[in-house]
């Protein structure tokens, strides 16, 4: 947890403030963001001020920015999309007899928020007294609704402690919100100018409607606002608005103990086509399906909706409730970004914050969706058809750098690159496999013909195409792939480098045998007869350098034989180290930002000797130095599966942690959706050993000495299945679907309506590895003993007792040895 | 010639304009450009309008802008310095009955511009009638003067053709002169915003100051003129002066053929330290020296510097007008851009225009010191010194970049990297290496024990110091020098390219040589005892890529493994490619911007076998499209070396014709000094096959079909050599000096008081090898036949007659067979 007393307090269910530290509040609107993928809400406090960051984004809401260059050059984007800050509905504010609410003067006697991964809902229960003495208590509670795309309410209720008070709620829509200036480097995060252009203003009763337009971008956004209020007889109601501010306000005196209740409705939606009263009719009908569902019932859908989620996505960790909470977390956030995008995309800080300016990379696919193509299949098809939308960009971006098909951007909004540095932007050719990688994965998974057909095939060809013109031949008949940047971006600008050879490989074999699946389809996409076996030939020639003095791949051509970095002579402070070493020194050296030949251990597995995999994971482990959030997932995937399991434990932790610990310290600037989600890989391909391909499924489960017992839930091929991990067995169980058969270590299982249990075969045992000094993970054994000696006001760990046998297998199972 | 009428005019020792065309009016500027290294003036016409450019430079006055990233990165240089145009002292504009001369106007009844070679004297003579119908004829001389390094001189006449005309000149001052918008790619060539700040007004008499300084780079600049005049008695004078604005007027009655004479004299200055006071005291001190001296005293100290200039470096072409012509305006531009630069540097386009933002690259090194090294060796300390001075900078550098030593910048004014794109800019590392090379070029050929020691030993060391902590040991004890750039900057960031190895090799050993020749100093630079062995083992260890299948070096590691840039489907139209072509997919293609492994053929031409060099040139022939003027002047000497004296031909005239005709069609932004220089390179080294050590001199000449007879001289140790080149035998001549002792092929002959003459072995001939398509240089002797064809009123070159017989050797030669 973020190291401060405020979040100590541990729950299988929750996250929880116990009271508010302004020095953290940025950290806190990022960690308790609501959102449903289409609306995000930073955790603002309601009456809006104090802030660390006032957040309100619709997906794919952006203005656009001229990008500036030292030196210019050719294919360089010229601009750039930014999500920005839209209209505020948040905004709540209280007047305590004429004195306003505001936490940084009079006394907050106590507050609480708690975000409830159950049931969604962000939770505030302050009591306040004002400098005049005049306490009361408010209690909110807050929703972007994962039922109902464009609508968040908010329950807000006051009450006056010990006096009869006049009390004053203002609430808001907020236009071209004043945000702080960027804070540290100023290069990093820009100011963004432009203010949005006020289209329309109307409000009626308690409704207030602001319609805008983002004159860069020419997008339109609308945001809508209804009440209900519950007060004494004396409360008075009244609106107004004006082009950057709708406000409604409600006045009441109010007896001690006498609540008054407000539940504010909201409805955002935005476009790029429909007029202004088309748009307004929009949000107006939502809002007013909104009111008529009312708060209980909003509130109810909310919980059914996550009710659904856990059923397919939850993993029960016994021996760390700490992990158990962060994984749980993770999961939430990572169902958050992604539920209701719908065509839209998935950015690396979901919709939490203004990290990256909103923008979408390879995470989306390789991390994001890959958790979701087994926890919420249903989900990812629509996040496939946004990259397939791009593709007419991704056709124009591939002809203006002299391709052939497509190629997908590096960063972007709606599809247009958006990367200004192209070592490692345009040369990371990678992001075309990773997106052909989440087509197959889903394909695999989900054998989802109609969508494989009208836009799996259509991505394949295109990016299939790209690599062919992309690489090329040379003299041995190898084919090479040079000057490209492999998810490691200290190494950028390589030759062949491995994990993008294997993952183009992939892309081209996949594309082949899809257009052979989908012959009429191929043929409309005007595919020739003779491509598909160009595809399978380079994909056959596909050059892998291999060290043999090391015997193990390096991570791209002549990487071995560059010096390794000096490590020693590194501060412990100079990390990252792009911030600290310029990108020149680090292109020369041996040292990996994020797992790169590690990743292709992982995800083409299959191209790697189990020998070849443990001698490459012990070699990078000596040079990874995990200055990204992309990293210790799979770290924690590899390392299980060559069989460091306490290290793969100590990196699962880091992932799932990553966003409550703030690992990065920039979780002010939103949550990190990759790692969230890598935290779920780690349990179930990493110590769940699951791998899924067109042949199925596979596990390899085993447990760390620091956990008693495990459990996760997938889906695949429509069976949902439940693995549960003990020491010495596991144990296999279909939840629903028609029974599957699966590999358990070496062995075929079909698991049916009994569960099965089978033994875990014992590891032998291997020396961990060596990470760079100063650069290991926490290891998780001390971490859970420190925490269990500190914590004061915090629950008691269970942690792990002397008993180390499993539990007898339940009832019915089919046991196996 | 530029390929306009107005330039048809070929006189071997000037350059003529014969009519004015507005539309070349900014390439004429730069090529009637006067410098003295110290100022700069472009050739804008006396009455300051029309203009293409007004240009008006001092070398050092800069300011300094913030440099834009799109994606920032550590070490990023944060600024820029900028060359200025300053206060502009070049306008005289004159009044005519009461309507401003201007050409636009009216009718140009004849136009005429000579730039004198011998005379240092740029001349025009006009005849203009008037709107209202007034004929003048205003003849008009200047120049910079090459004797007194703070002034320039203009003479003004004016006199009426038909009648009695009243007549008003108006000597000016212009401060902070409008500029026209940067035209084409706003990117390239960045708009200025800041105004330079009055800070002193003074006028007197015939004489104005004006003072100004640049709040961004904290430099202060005076400007003064005094006049003059010459006229009936009738002739009124007044002055005046505002902050921006200072002006002398001059008004007369003038009977027809009276002339109104006007000598403007103008002496400039600049300081980062010296006080208001002080600064105006040095121009008006040297005003004061410029009027005693009197312009025709001037333009006589203008003829002798010059003509000591031409009996040290002119060189003669018998067969070849244009090239004749060519050679020497690009000798008299290299001197202007050296002559008094004094402890400052010589940017790209000297002081002639405003390109590459006036910066200063490797080209001063390689290519400008290079020359002068040979034919005006006094100039070369005084610039080499400025780097010297610029070691504090390049140290912080150094330690910024986690390197020992000191690294230079790759684009500078004062010392601080000017880069703002580290591909091509912090990775070419090579310049570091190309500064040691000129020290000890200087160093071979004039042994100058006092520069060694107080400032070349320590470049030497520095850098030296930079490339042990750049490179590193590989397992196999091999010195790699990863991640650099090398001259190509297409194939920017590689590993052990072999140029930049071999200059560093070089650098290092140069380093131990000069630190034994030196042992006082380089104790008091604190060289540690085991420094220089550790220097030379680097060395010695040099990693240089071999590829055995090919038989040559690879321009860097793989490079031949790479694809061959697709130049059969690249338009004609798409050259320069950096223009056309992204990055990323030049950097992955055998393609080359400039000699880069040919230019290690020649520098370090010892480290290369002969039929290496045949087989390597041959080889990156094929690859290289010129799209740099750094290229053809080396691809003409090292293809003289291997026997392509056509080709060798060919290169030395686009070279030498790189401005005049416009090749890169830049020459609006000023000349290119490393290919005026270059080609004096290639006449020398090329034709000539001189190479200097510090074992002496060599000489390979050959003349191609195209020419008769060559001639040029150098300096070598104090010793100044004449040689003549016929086709079957050579002549060395000794001018002034003590006996010298070269090799003429394998063959050792002393030159003393008398000639020696020697025969010229026969060549084997070779095949002409394959240029890109579309990229082979013009065939000289087609050019000179069109142009014999064309030239209506141009002189008729002599061409080579039928006659191929060498002349007898003059009395006196010791004939040698």
């Amino acid at each position: 947890m973020i190291d401060h007393p405020a979040y100590r307090e541990i729950d299988p269910w929750s996250v929880r403030e116990n009271r508010l530290e302004l020095a953290i509040l940025p950290q806190s609107e990022s960690i308790f963001a609501l959102s449903n993928g289409h609306i995000g809400l930073r955790a603002n406090l309601d009456e809006g001020e104090p802030h660390g960051m006032p957040g309100t984004y619709l997906n794919g809401f952006c203005v656009v920015r001229p990008l500036p260059y030292a030196e210019a050059g050719y294919g360089y984007p010229e601009t750039v999309q930014t999500l920005v800050n839209v209209t505020n509905g948040k905004v709540v504010r209280l007047l305590v007899d004429d004195e306003p609410f505001d936490v940084r003067y009079g006394n907050l006697v106590s507050h609480r928020r708690v975000l409830d991964l159950r049931s969604g809902l962000l939770s505030r229960e302050v009591e306040w007294t004002s400098p005049a003495g005049r306490t009361v208590r408010v209690r909110t509670r807050r929703l972007v609704s994962l039922q109902q795309r464009a609508v968040a309410a908010i329950f807000y209720e006051v009450e006056p402690v010990d006096a009869t008070t006049r009390v004053v709620l203002q609430s808001e829509l907020v236009a071209n919100e004043a945000l702080p200036a960027p804070s540290g480097d100023p290069r990093a995060s820009p100011e963004i100018p432009e203010r949005l252009r006020s289209e329309l203003v109307a409000a009626q009763g308690k409704k207030v409607v602001l319609l805008h337009s983002a004159d860069s971008s020419h997008l339109r956004l609308a945001a809508a606002m209804d009440h209900r209020v519950e007060g004494p007889a004396n409360t008075e109601v009244s609106s107004e608005a004006d082009p950057d501010l709708g406000r409604v306000t409600v006045s009441a005196q109010l007896r001690a103990h006498q609540p008054l209740r407000l539940v504010k409705f909201l409805s955002y939606g935005w476009s790029a086509r429909r007029s202004v009263p088309a748009l307004r009719d929009q949000v107006e009908a939502a809002l007013a399906e909104a009111v008529r569902t009312g708060w209980t019932r909003l509130a109810r859908q909310q919980h059914d909706y996550l009710g659904e989620f856990w059923s397919r996505a939850d993993v029960e960790v016994d021996g760390d409730d700490e992990l158990q909470q962060a994984l749980r977390f993770a999961l939430f956030h990572t169902l958050q970004s992604a539920a209701r995008a719908e065509d839209r995309p998935i950015p690396a800080k979901g919709l939490t914050g203004p990290g990256y300016e909103g923008h979408t990379f390879w995470d989306m696919e390789t991390f994001v969706l890959h958790a979701l193509t087994y926890t919420m299949p249903s989900i990812v098809p629509s996040a496939l058809r946004w990259r397939h939308a791009t593709l007419p960009l991704a056709r124009d971006r591939a002809r203006l750098l002299g391709l052939n098909g497509a190629t997908f951007p590096w960063r972007t909004i709606g599809g247009a690159e958006c990367s200004g540095y192209w070592p490692a932007g345009t040369a990371a050719f990678h992001v075309n496999a990773d997106i052909a990688d989440a087509v197959v994965r889903y394909g695999d998974a989900v054998a989802d013909d109609d969508f494989e057909r009208r836009y799996g095939l259509e991505i394949l060809v295109e990016t299939a195409r790209m690599w062919l013109s992309l690489g090329a031949y040379d003299a041995q008949g190898g084919f090479r792939i040079d000057g490209v940047t492999g998810p490691n971006e200290y190494s950028a600008v390589q030759d062949n480098n491995v994990y993008t050879n294997l993952m183009a490989q992939h892309n081209l074999r996949a594309a082949a045998a899809a257009a052979a699946r989908q012959r009429a389809r191929a043929r409309s996409l005007g595919v020739r007869p003779e491509e598909p076996a160009s595809w399978v030939a380079a994909a056959n020639a596909m050059v892998l350098p291999f060290d043999r003095s090391l015997g193990l791949h390096p991570q791209s051509e002549n990487f071995t034989e560059y010096k390794r970095w000096n490590f020693e002579a590194t501060r412990p402070d100079h990390y990252p180290l792009m911030l600290y070493f310029p990108y020149f020194h680090l292109r020369r050296r041996q040292v990996v930002k994020q797992a790169d030949l590690v990743l292709a251990l992982h995800l083409r597995g299959d191209a790697f000797s189990a020998e070849e995999k443990r001698r490459a994971f012990d070699y990078y482990e000596g040079l990874t130095v995990r200055d990204s959030s992309l990293s210790s997932c799979t770290q924690s995937i590899v390392a299980a599966e060559v069989g460091h399991l306490d290290l793969a434990y100590d990196y699962l932790a880091e992932s799932a942690l990553f966003d409550l610990d703030d690992i990065e310290h920039n979780v002010r600037d939103g949550v990190h959706m990759a790692s969230m989600a890598g935290s779920w890989l780690a349990v179930v391909a990493g110590l769940g050993g699951m791998r899924a391909s067109g042949d199925g499924l596979r596990f390899a489960p085993r447990l760390p000495d620091g956990l008693r017992h495990l459990s996760f839930r997938m889906t695949f091929r429509g069976s949902r299945l439940r693995v549960d991990i003990w020491r010495r067995r596991a144990v296999y169980r279909l939840l629903d679907g028609a029974p599957l058969t699966v590999r358990h270590f070496q062995r075929s299982v079909r698991v049916g309506r009994r569960p099965v249990s089978l033994p875990v075969p014992p590891l032998r045992p291997s020396p961990r590895p060596a990470q760079p000094p100063g650069r290991e993970p926490a290891r998780r054994s001390l971490a859970k003993r420190r925490r269990r000696r500190g914590s004061g006001d915090g629950g008691t760990p269970k942690g792990v007792g002397p008993d180390r046998s499993d539990p007898a297998d339940p009832a019915g199972t089919v046991a196996l040895e």
